[in-house]
């Protein structure tokens, strides 16, 4: 009678979802400091100072209408260039203001993006391990995400993505660093990505679009020589969002940019738009929109996310657990030492580690542990991850 | 090629953001003192003073994850509570917090709500004249939009209502204060829809369900005694926006609020709080979560948009102008003296009248006046319309 699949995204809990409720009830029962959860991706680094500062001079300055009213529906024109300029410079990207959509999020970009590019029927190929909620964002649009199996490196396989497109697919969704493995993409990866994708163009005789999804990409750890997506391919759009970068995820401020290189680049905008209408997108909080202006290129401390990487990649390793090195973002992927990830993940209970199991991110056998969290807590963990080793005979 | 709605919706400009933009050019050319622009609904009186309060005393006193942190994806606990009590309190309506979701403003709560009762094909009905994008929001959700017309006092038509509904009638849009009619439900207006709606449930043995629209709420100015649609039918949900109530329609906060005397209210909370999740709605801002919780109940002045109301009505009516009167919200709905109302509309343009046809609000023959402007600006334009007046001998 209503609308079965919105009922049933409704109903679903995430995993991740599920065991933070978990946690949650463990931290009541036995004290918080008692409890290594590493469920969510909530950034634990406090926003640069300039943020909250950003908001008081503007509480000083402007007029209501200015702080709180209507934005034209693709954002401020000044924010759109301060995004394009701080593109360009840092990454070398070629993006046009005019190309810039502010919106409420990386999630709002990306749906948005979506829907504006798929046909009923089309095919969406994300490489996993993926974001378990673009499956979710595919099926809204109308398409069907097909996921590619990743390399032991968890770098894409290549002829894997040779061979899962076809003459449906429309798009291919990157994300990079990688939310769950932590892996920044290569520029070998995204030169062969290219390739792949520039022939499958001519061979279908219709445009494939690469839709690179970038929350994380200030939290590199170890240098990012990256240059951006669209320096590789013409057809190529990013999804942003300042949660990450300045520890804002509950404001929802992001933006889309369409490569100034797409031959067809107005049209696809004014798609982007236009889907974003559709869904009752309306502008991106007017607020935030003029803050995240004043705080462009500034990030909260990365470091810490650093010093969290190295001794917890060191922590567990040592333990004999198997995970790749992440080069950013904040989680460790690490490999279950027994088969079905979420026995692993309910054994790991015991020892109070709330480890999320992989399977819904598209590779089954992994968990994910979200290292946004305290130095502290990491270090009080170790002990808990060692036990759990001892149990797996590693 | 790319999805085609998607396209239309993103090239289409509605008819008040183009002649909005012509009202930019004229000031532009002009002189902003000589242009009399009715043409955009943006709130013109400030916000309460208490909204910049409320940030400065949250940015004093919460942590930076507590203020920019992700919410709950329904909304803060405490800001549930809140809205429930005020809706109960001031309006009588029977709203528990469990079925509260807090949103990005109206429009992200019209869409999740019909993404969420929608199967394809459905219809949805409106009675016009009706907020333009209800077409977009409905067309997105994979229904269509069917009109029933108004009656000479812009009370909805019951019989053509009772002669709309069908087997494939799956909801009803209503919107009071009604943009762009500005025209309130009478309590008998409001009974005698739910009697139909009660009835055309029995004959086609499956649930109609009731969405009202209610950002103009608090927007009235001779009396409100409306008490909630919740206590004229039990399958009604609620969609509201702090927007106009707050002067924050560029902050994007609001809320859906299904009714505790629905008995399928848990599969339809559900379906709402899912299809936001397959639009990319992840919560509404945070920051602005804490603000309206802190808000609850206030309005900005209204008492300047009655001003206005009882200035311009008497004026444009004393040049012989018809209009019904509005008892709420910000607009004036003109009768055109031609059939044509977009040759009218553009014959005001002459004299710097800024009228927005009324086609696309679902009636022929009218212009939509946007009278959240200044008192000063009303009282210049008023020898203006006499002009307008003149030419068609009035």
């Amino acid at each position: 009678m209503i609308n079965e699949k919105s009922l049933a995204w409704g109903r679903s809990k995430s995993c991740i979802r599920e065991l933070a409720g978990y946690a949650s009830g463990r931290k009541a029962e036995i004290g918080e400091e008692n409890v290594f959860d590493f469920s969510i991706g909530n950034p634990s680094v406090p926003s640069p100072s300039q943020v909250n500062i950003a908001i008081r001079e503007l509480l000083d300055s402007c007029t209501d209408m200015q702080l709180h009213g209507y934005t034209p529906a693709p954002g401020l024109p000044s924010l759109r260039k301060a995004i394009a300029e701080d593109l360009n410079k840092r990454y070398d990207a070629n993006i046009i203001p005019e190309m810039v959509y502010v919106c409420c999020g990386a999630a709002a970009g990306l749906c948005s993006s979506i829907r504006a590019l798929l046909c009923p029927g089309d095919e969406v190929i994300a490489f996993a391990p993926f974001f378990a909620e673009y499956t979710v964002f595919v099926e809204a649009a109308g398409g069907h995400l097909v996921s590619v199996p990743p390399m032991g490196d968890m770098q894409p396989d290549i002829d894997a993505l040779e061979g899962a497109i076809n003459e449906k697919t429309k798009l291919l969704i990157i994300n990079t660093p990688n939310n769950p493995s932590g892996v920044l993409l290569t520029a070998e990866s995204l030169t062969k990505i290219a390739d792949v994708m520039h022939r499958a163009q001519e061979k279908y005789g219709h445009k494939l679009y690469l839709l690179s999804d970038e929350p994380y990409r200030e939290l590199v750890f170890d240098g990012n020589p990256a240059k951006s997506v669209t320096r590789y391919y013409d057809n190529s759009i990013i999804c942003y969002s300042f949660s990450k970068s300045l520890s804002l995820p509950g404001e929802r401020i992001g933006y889309v940019a369409v490569s100034s290189t797409m031959d067809d680049r107005q049209d696809i905008f004014d798609a982007v738009c236009g889907a974003a209408r559709g869904y009752g997108y309306v502008n991106a909080p007017s607020l935030m929109q003029r803050v995240v202006e004043k705080c462009m290129g500034l990030t909260s401390d990365i470091s810490a996310y650093k010093r969290n990487r190295d001794l917890l990649y060191n922590g567990v390793t040592a333990c004999g657990f198997e995970c790749v090195k992440p080069d950013g973002a904040f989680y460790l992927f690490i490999k279950a030492p027994e088969a079905d990830a979420k026995a692993f993940s309910e054994r790991a209970k015991k020892y109070e580690l709330m480890l999320v199991p992989g399977d819904d991110f598209g590779v089954k056998g992994y968990v994910r542990a979200a290292y946004c969290v305290s130095e502290e807590m990491i270090k009080k963990s170790l002990p808990a991850f060692k036990q759990l080793a001892e149990e797996y005979e590693l």
